[in-house]
């Protein structure tokens, strides 16, 4: 059988689950907890498997580290669970309600947006967050997590699956797509699939834009900012550049740009150096950078995404020549300005066009959980539909219900009835 | 000179833009309104080329009907600036506002998506909505209209675009594209240009559709249902389906299907079909149909947007099978259910996957001015972003800001901090 039949089967199932009750919802979420706990043993027994053949085929330590589930992050997620329990129910939510005319009520109410495909990286955690992330919203879900956690995934999956059906949801409310060759069989199915959420390299996941008429959201580039003004505290900057560069480098939120107030290199950038090369970071930059300190010098065409210890350094003018550097080499992910002067920080706030503008901190806080969402879909630099971190609110949309008695709009139209728009 | 550098010269001004305040946007707008007013002979003395130039080219009476800028639209069009003058502020919005931690304050604020891209018919009065809904929400506007209202448009375009100088907003903030060659460019600029908003043809917005990288949105067709439910009051149904058919046929919230209850289709056909021809609607029907009334027959193939005065006509056993043929064969625009039944009424607009979910009344109350938003740029029937009739709120997104102090994600990582998520 292959994923497009499943996927029309889903399409006509996603109503069912969108007209469920949040206690409904919140009871499959009840009953996963606890049967994820039942089955600990089961589900570490299918992660070593997994384990085993990646030691096997000498995968790297950082992709180990996230394969491996262990207790700790097996109650993380529990937690994970119960928080989003707590949350209230994001559909159904009535955003507007006017009476256009005696006895014709529009409502706008929040709704599911149906059927979603989300590709996401190796990483078993990451399949338990979604999968109750878009049950909780009423979305079905496609699941493609990446291939070294496939005994972990379908473990897992039949767990989680097994507790929906027991809840009598919709069966068909998700899905686990095994294959790699299903992604593509997927990225066609245009008209059943709401929308597509792809997490993982730059590569991949331009991949996927390019090659679907389905709406995608996500972020290829990573390229953050930070920008250190001329009113900087300047070793507040240096603790702040250290996090967002070093302390989790293969993250879309860690910088990669730094620009400087040329009025305050001359004495910052040695400063710089000392502290970036004392935490194993190299430096590139301008030639006027390298007048300074001895850098690997760069272009325009060098300020790139490194997910890596090296950083990119350029001096700029002022507050607008750094936002305009930002907004045409950006991502529109995260930039940070450092600075004590608050109409700066406003001015850079207000133009940066991205997705987090931050002032006196780390970039590496762009995050769901961090952001107080309890956990993320994954993080858009589009500006379309949701922007930043996404979680619950950014899986739902919604529909206007007109309530009329007879009403025409031949009516209105000859002016035998005139609309008086109330709000109610 | 192209108009790819004319849009990279609107990206840069776009945070000028987004930086104005409500009275500057406000002052604009009404400079805009008095300098139409004042000119509106030398508008209507360019629309008279454009007219008479049609009407020696021999267009259709309902092109012409649209095209004709007369005192009266231009009179609306000035009420409707006046009103938009009158609505909220659409941007700065605080929509979340948070405490991470002490210190640690995340705020969600409204802000305009950008640069956004019109292509829309030949009606001038469209010109001036579009671009004064733009500027009220602070996005930078490329109109491109039909090319029948080519002079009209150009001096439509002069007036705005003067007031909008005079008013201190950037230059850059508004460019009208005045030759066809110019959307295949427009296309292209992925990067420069947000959204596209593509209003006409179901062809020409697919094509539209096909052909760019940058997001898009409205809708292609408008295949729009009437159900007539077991309960329905009959009289109620015939009243609304006239109207839904008839009262402008060559628009998308026209009705092009109506879904029968098998249980009442005996007594309540005849009464349509008479109504139906008297009114100088052709009907197509399935076998079943025919077996009642004599009709035009149609398999699972026929159930297309007409935009005519010609409706198709297929029997359903209850409300699900009614929602099952909306979801599969329609598009996701607006549809009724007649019925007194309120129980079957909530399960048909809970299940029914469109942006307009009636009850009692016609389908084409779909439109911005009859949902009192004022005015539209266009109807979505996509999901992700705005939904259905889209007004202000549709052309604005938000962005996160984070103030710290020396904020970093290290703290929290190794546990010396935690944050406590205190909403504010």
């Amino acid at each position: 059988m292959s994923i497009r039949e499943d996927v029309i089967k889903m399409k006509s199932a996603a109503p069912f689950l969108a007209s469920s009750t949040i206690d409904e919802r919140n009871n499959a979420l009840k009953k996963i907890a606890g049967s994820l706990k039942d089955n600990a043993e089961r589900i570490f027994a299918a992660n070593k498997e997994d384990v085993d053949r990646a030691q096997a085929e000498g995968i790297s330590p950082a992709v180990m580290k996230r394969l491996k589930f262990t207790e700790g992050k097996l109650n993380d997620c529990l937690s994970g669970i119960e928080q989003l329990i707590s949350l209230e129910d994001p559909i159904g939510r009535t955003t507007l309600a006017r009476e256009l005319d005696e006895g014709l009520i529009l409502n706008r109410v929040t709704c599911p947006i149906g059927v979603i495909g989300v590709i996401f990286e190796a990483r078993p955690d990451a399949l338990i967050q979604i999968s109750t992330l878009c049950l909780k919203s009423g979305n079905c879900a496609i699941l493609k997590g990446g291939k070294e956690t496939a005994n972990t995934n379908r473990v897992l999956f039949d767990i989680i699956h097994d507790a929906v059906i027991k809840s009598s949801l919709p069966p068909d409310s998700m899905l686990l797509a095994q294959s790699h060759a299903e992604i593509d069989e997927l990225l066609d199915c245009h008209g059943y699939v709401d929308l597509l959420i792809p997490r993982g390299s730059n590569a991949f996941v331009r991949y996927i834009m390019d090659n679907t008429k389905i709406p995608v959201m996500g972020h290829a580039d990573g390229i953050c900012h930070i920008y250190v003004d001329k009113d900087a505290d300047t070793d507040k900057a240096i603790k702040i550049i250290i996090d967002a560069k070093t302390q989790y480098t293969a993250v879309c939120n860690a910088v990669e740009t730094l620009l400087i107030n040329r009025s305050i290199a001359r004495d910052f950038l040695p400063k710089l150096k000392d502290a970036l090369t004392e935490h194993g970071v190299k430096l590139r930059g301008t030639g006027e950078v390298n007048n300074i300190i001895n850098v690997e010098v760069i272009d325009d065409t060098g300020f790139i995404e490194y997910l890596d210890l090296i950083v990119s350094v350029r001096l700029v003018e002022d507050v607008n020549e750094a936002v305009a550097h930002i907004n045409r080499y950006g991502s529109h992910h995260t930039d940070s300005i450092i600075t004590e002067n608050m109409k700066t920080a406003e001015t850079f706030m207000q133009m940066t066009d991205s997705a987090g503008v931050y002032c006196n901190c780390s970039t590496r806080f762009a995050d769901g959980y961090r952001y107080g969402f309890g956990a993320e879909v994954g993080v858009s630099t589009g500006k379309i539909h949701a922007r930043g971190p996404v979680g619950l609110e950014g899986l739902v949309t919604y529909k206007y219900k007109l309530y009329g008695n007879g009403h025409i709009v031949d009516d209105y139209a000859t002016g035998k009835k005139q609309f008086h728009f109330k709000d109610i």
